[in-house]
């Protein structure tokens, strides 16, 4: 038998899914987080549709054991990922939520409109991210109007982890064959790959450490470069090579910022690239202050309160700044719990 | 019943085989080219090791009638390509030959100093190519010493074919997202690419052409962006970035030349991009011969006579600059038969 419900009784499930984890909130439409739930990977293209699918139906069941409630309560979904809008195959997640007896309604939503509601209300705005990639996206009336950069490894996502760990495989490649000054980041990078040089003859007249390197490289998908990048932060207080990259990042994000600016807003940034402090972080905040004087920066740790805000939207709920203070608030409680 | 031979009556082999085609000379002792061969790719990481060793045994079949001989008239094969000395798995060469019914001697050979010993004769030089790659390399007493660059498209081949039609991609999409400067490039590459702007919402707030260009390169492989770079050369006439490009392809390669140069010598210079005449070669040689004022720049087309001078070289013939010369002649005439 089914119950009967009001609708304002309906809950509305907000999906942040990224490529690492993902974290599903489960709301009130009054704008209360009252389950929370984590899980593996739930972008498609990273971890398959099927396996994605899986990680988004395990992290909303965990916010609903939280709160005790079952899957018939939710009437909502509004999931924010990368790619959302590219491919235009949604018909994996709408299969995987059905399968675990779902019958409300889906949407999909920007991972970086996510990002940037998760740091403000404010409906006019920027927010930037570097971590695997680097992304940045101008917000206009709350919506996204424009975006800089974000367009992969082999075509940009200059400033990104990818793009760090590239540049300290460039440079250690052009310390070992000559083409480049010697630098920290050679023998750092040697060691963080645990290379084993060739057992085969140097047919090339090339140092063997090197052989090594560009084998191991080869061997693995370009995207792994991003884990080098915190080599670059850890050998530039004796490096000048390492501090030059630092400071070009930093340079590249301001430009891809540049790209979007149209005005005063705050810019919400996200990722582990800018939460480092130090050099790139520096420089970023100080191009970026050149541009936007008043420029507000707002830190955040990733896009869980954004995607709630977002699926309150869809769900005709409108939030205000003290709105947005409540529910952040009440998701950071339900993620302690 | 099994003829007997003299030793100077055994003809060798010169393989010079590469990611697009596999040429076989065939050789008599004294140093004079009989027959010639042409197949497909004999590059065991482009074709896969079954089908280059089918290309490598027809090129050598076709060098053979060409000379109306048996493979049994043949003591010794040398086949040069590229990553002879890095994988180290030689083995299925000696079997497509064994298959054949081939049962002398097999070694392999650098296609880079094949490259450089189609050109000259002399024992100590540079030789460099840049055609989807780029290499340089030092010569003395005949053997490879140093090789800068070479290293794949990922992490170098700066200057290269892939390196140019890379620097389009990104300079196209830097113009379509507001990060770079506009350029005639952008044009030209949405033309090469047959784009078909997205059906999907560009929930990016991107240009169409962008989306769908950054799709349809990430589909590819990497190296296909080579097919890109002669854009470059095409719209450099009016276009201020790409002759950019070409100047910064012309700088990098004599960058590379300067990582190995170590003295005089001749610098033989081969691949399609070195080739062209402009900007980027005038840039290159410009900057070698501030390094080395009386640096000999010898074009040449391919490999194929290197590879027989190194076959010789291995079956115990060293070789003057008459006897090259020779070769070289005899070579062209076995080409045109």
């Amino acid at each position: 038998m089914i119950t009967s419900q009001s609708d304002s009784d309906r809950l509305i499930v907000g999906i942040d899914a990224g490529g690492t984890s993902t974290r599903a909130t489960l709301l009130t439409r009054a704008g209360d987080c009252v389950g929370y739930g984590r899980s593996g990977s739930g972008n498609p293209t990273s971890a398959g549709a099927g396996l994605a699918g899986e990680s988004i139906v395990d992290a909303v069941g965990q916010a609903l054991a939280a709160a005790g409630r079952e899957i018939g309560a939710i009437d909502h979904v509004v999931a924010a990922m990368a790619g959302h809008g590219a491919s235009g195959e949604v018909g994996w997640l709408a299969d995987a939520l059905a399968s675990a007896g779902y019958e409300g309604a889906l949407d999909f939503e920007s991972d970086l409109l996510a990002l940037y509601f998760s740091g403000t209300a404010e409906k006019d705005g920027y927010a930037i991210v570097s971590g695997t990639g680097a992304a940045v996206i101008r917000v206009v009336d709350g919506r996204l109007e424009a975006t800089a950069d974000g367009v992969g490894w082999l075509l940009g996502d200059r400033g990104s982890g990818f793009w760090l760990g590239h540049q300290a495989a460039l440079a250690a490649v052009e310390d070992l064959d000559g083409r480049g000054p010697a630098t920290a980041l050679t023998a750092a990078v040697v060691d963080a790959m645990q290379l084993v040089p060739s057992e085969f003859p140097l047919a090339y007249g090339r140092h063997a450490q090197l052989e090594a390197l560009i084998r191991t490289i080869y061997l693995g998908r370009p995207v792994e470069l991003a884990r080098l990048a915190p080599l670059v932060f850890g050998v530039a207080g004796d490096d000048e090579i390492a501090r030059g990259i630092l400071v070009r990042a930093g340079e590249l994000l301001a430009q891809s910022f540049g790209a979007v600016h149209r005005g005063p807003g705050p810019l919400v940034v996200g990722g582990s690239v800018l939460a480092q402090e130090g050099l790139l972080s520096e420089t970023f905040r100080r191009l970026v202050r050149e541009r936007e004087p008043e420029v507000r920066f707002i830190p955040v740790a990733d896009g869980v309160v954004g995607a709630a805000a977002l699926a309150l939207r869809h769900a005709g709920a409108e939030i205000d700044a003290a709105g947005h203070a409540r529910l952040a608030a009440s998701v950071t409680a339900a993620r302690a719990r």
